[in-house]
């Protein structure tokens, strides 16, 4: 049985390792140490990358589009500035599971020709390179969602997601790791192996599009595709320094995203972006999709177009410090400090945010991951015969060990209902615009430690919009050390200790980037983001505090 | 055992029964014999309204909210004409379940205060008696769903719709009869017995809305409240000579609906308006609704506004004359060819519908009605020990004998949603703006034989707003016989030849009106009821064949 999952789980390392385009690989003694944390500042110091390149992959995707509008970068460099700094960054990171060197520079090349024979750009996307996470289906191209059972299996048909971003002007290059199972906060599997971050290679990317974490946080593509079912875009983002929308469920297209329970609606996944540059990437990106109105094509997503909104400062935004279940490590609070006094500096009405019934949310929506105790994912591991990875275990471990009946589906199905709805009516009382809250308990965890969801669970079941930027804040060794204070916390419980117990200290997260979350309210999507792109303005000092 | 669930039934029988008002009680002498089929003519031939009550039961809702408006109406004699009329056509059609008159007479005069006070009406539905199917839960009341175990189950608040409508200024008089079970097309149950037909009291007035259906049928109230899951507005609309809308599920608020499968939501069922007299009506209602934004207290709705559309005859209308698995019966497709025959005099574009695997769809929607085979049903009737009605049987056959495995159900759920996008792509490839269709095999089903659903559940898995309409004919004892051609005619397979056999003749269903379906695109709700008021005036000649 093992040599079988092994020789199985080779054809998907074949894959990748065949498709790394060898006239950019680095020779071994060109690399840093792999003793060496923090690979982001490799690509300048390293030379590898021109001056041009360094500019081009530094840019964002809004001012990549206008600069190949205005005739001032062609897609084909564009592209290939990208790939190139992808190949040196799946050396450092292993993020990659499958280079499209020759079809995303083809693809270029024929954008370029348009551009060149109209003065006009296809689309929105324009020439822009996107990573994509693995199991978002491509045509012609095997798609293993993490699963050794998977590796050869092909599909007829990209994504909808694909097509229309496709039909924006979008270019894939690369496609990214995800756990086994999808169900991790973090980026392990048996067939392309671990992802680790890039700003500390000791710690995990997060999960589970933990490819696309490293991809951003590295700057491999300005935009990636992640999803999202209790983190998994935010997560990431939040780990690797990057940014990422988990837009509400039915709102873009998951036609062609392949999961082990297909056809499983008792928690939507969603799809969503993930920019290494700003929010307003995010952004781009939406309204790229849903000016094509996917509704028209995969009819169970809402029909409502992007609709256009300006940051205000007139709103309220609460923090919530803590979740009541479990402490946020001292960076965290930090940064919630931080961003607390720089908002009121600028004047933003700030009050507390008391979480409601986070515990009960948190029992609802792990229940609901795995109805069929989790049946599906463990056939799929038998199939192959692959191990399980510790952090699949755990993600199983939620589920109870019997399938829960239909009548327990439904009774949880409707305690969702009631817990989303009572979030909503709650936000709507207390007159709060947004939650900022953490993402997770801790920055990026050390590899294998990422245990803990429930500070983006929460809002999948409440189904809030929440997108995920950087503090502008890094893990200090002072600032950040356990004060005698920390160090007389009493844990709530075994979770809250066991979470508590993992930080130690500043030096094990050395170099960590500290991201902060913020939540809107329901279907508020446009506002959410233009919300974060005011309070990351504000917080990372890069507007006044007064407008 | 019996003893138990019958004096059970008694409580739910006394609730009706003590709740008639007495005052407007008709003499059992001056009623027609139970002999007589229609009893539609009785309240103007017996001069047990006065003229101005026959007036004011004639109207529309729109007409009397406009005549409350200029103050040439009271609410309370509007309410109370229509609990005249109701309390009759309960002696009549036994479609009430409970009379709500002191209520509904005080909210009325409160409704008039308001307006002499303000010279305003308070909403759009000022006034207006809305019947209420049971299952639709009220503040303080008993809400049975039409299960004996349930009869003095109290709830504590209203329906989040009937809250809505109250704010729009409706006044629910009377609460109206379901079938046992909810999954019947008629309308009889253990607590308070069978509901007839106002066209013919030996024919069903169709179900699950089938209180409603008579209801409208009697013009009991100009608006009703019904829930469809696989036909149960449609079907007692059109068995009625009566108005019924299914709008697109995500819609219309279904909080506080009592179902016994609370949480399922393998097939989303929908509540939505009847009425007796116009799709203007329907509109009225729909927008009065959704100009609430329920979305903001339900959170799983579509934050869809309502939109003014305006009936265009630029549209493709497709006839399907046969679904592919059962032949309607004579009057059906002499309906949709007077239709055809008046729509394009009219200068619509009208071509013929070629079904997509309707029995496929079938197969889909049936097993997903009960993937638990119905065991919530069944523990039900078993909680009281009433016996199960025939109607019940038959619908609880469609599920399998044992529960479908969480795996089976989402397998069935992809197939659901993979079926509905195709559809949706189907109009579109073909031009089709809506289909025009039966709604029903035959017309109003003689007791205890509907049991034909596919008319109907096509576009509840579809997922496509549907309206139906009176075609403003009825079944004619000679244009309606069977033809030579007919008599040979060779049934597909069972069902077909089921459901063909229970034709015989027009004399069976003497008097019975025909109704028609017309379905839109998805989402298209309010372009489907403007569309259904062209169409229903130019088949019903109320308009020239030219604008």
């Amino acid at each position: 049985m093992s040599i079988n999952w092994e020789r199985q789980a080779q054809k998907g390392k074949d894959i990748l390792t065949n498709s790394i385009p060898k006239q950019w690989l680095v020779a071994a003694e060109k690399l840093p140490p792999a003793s060496q944390k923090s690979v982001v500042d490799f690509p300048r110091q390293s030379g590898l990358l021109s001056t041009r390149e360094l500019i081009i992959t530094d840019m964002s995707a809004t001012s990549l589009v206008m600069e190949m509008g205005k005739g001032a970068l062609t897609a084909e460099e564009v592209v290939t500035a990208f790939l190139k700094r992808a190949v040196i960054g799946h050396q450092l990171l292993n993020f990659a599971t499958e280079f499209l060197t020759d079809e995303a520079i083809a693809r270029a090349r024929e954008l370029d020709e348009y551009y060149r024979r109209t003065g006009k750009l296809v689309g929105p996307l324009h020439g822009v390179p996107i990573s994509v996470k693995e199991h978002i289906s491509m045509k012609n191209r095997t798609c293993n969602t993490g699963y050794v059972a998977w590796v050869d299996k092909v599909y007829t048909e990209d994504s909808l997601l694909l097509q229309l971003l496709t039909k924006a002007g979008a270019v894939f290059h690369v496609r990214t790791n995800q756990p086994q199972s999808l169900m991790h906060l973090c980026c392990s599997n048996n067939i392309t192996g671990t992802t680790v971050n890039p700003h500390n290679r000791t710690l995990t990317p997060g999960g589970s599009s933990g490819g696309e974490g490293a991809s951003m946080g590295f700057r491999c593509a300005p935009l990636g595709i992640g999803t999202d079912i209790g983190g998994s875009i935010r997560c990431p983002a939040a780990f690797c320094g990057a940014y990422g929308f988990r837009p509400s469920s039915m709102r873009n297209p998951c036609t062609g995203l392949k999961v082990a329970s297909s056809g499983q609606e008792t928690i939507h996944g969603v799809v969503g972006p993930m920019s290494s540059c700003s929010i307003e990437d995010l952004e781009l990106f939406q309204r790229a999709v849903l000016e094509q109105e996917p509704w028209d094509i995969e009819t169970s997503l809402m029909p409502v177009p992007w609709r256009s909104v300006a940051p205000t400062r007139e709103m309220t935004v609460a923090i919530m410090w803590d979740d009541g279940c479990v402490r946020p490590h001292p960076p965290i609070t930090r940064a919630l400090r931080h961003a607390r006094d720089k908002l009121v500096a600028a004047g933003i009405k700030v009050v507390d945010w008391e979480p409601y019934k986070h515990q009960h949310g948190w029992e609802v929506i792990s229940a609901l991951y795995y109805p069929d105790a989790a049946a599906k994912q463990r056939e799929l591991l038998a199939e192959s015969g692959e191990p399980a990875r510790p952090l699949t275990e755990w993600a199983l471990s939620y589920s109870r060990s019997n399938a829960l009946s239909h009548a327990e589906t439904w009774s949880l199905q409707e305690q969702r209902e009631i817990y989303k709805d009572e979030y909503h009516a709650l936000l709507k009382r207390r007159g709060v615009d947004f939650i900022l809250s953490p993402t997770y308990s801790g920055v990026a965890a050390v590899m294998g430690e990422s245990q803990y969801w429930n500070y983006t669970a929460i809002w999948n079941i409440a189904d809030l919009p929440s997108a995920v930027f950087p503090s502008g804040l890094t893990v200090d060794s002072k600032l950040d050390a356990l004060t005698e204070h920390d160090k007389k916390y009493i844990p709530r419980d075994a979770a809250d200790e066991r979470e508590w117990r993992k930080y130690q200290g500043p030096e094990r997260y050395e170099g960590a980037p500290i991201g902060l979350q913020i939540a809107g309210r329901r279907f508020k999507d446009e506002e959410t983001l233009a919300a974060a792109k005011l309070v990351e303005e504000i917080v990372s000092r890069r507007v006044d505090a007064k407008l």
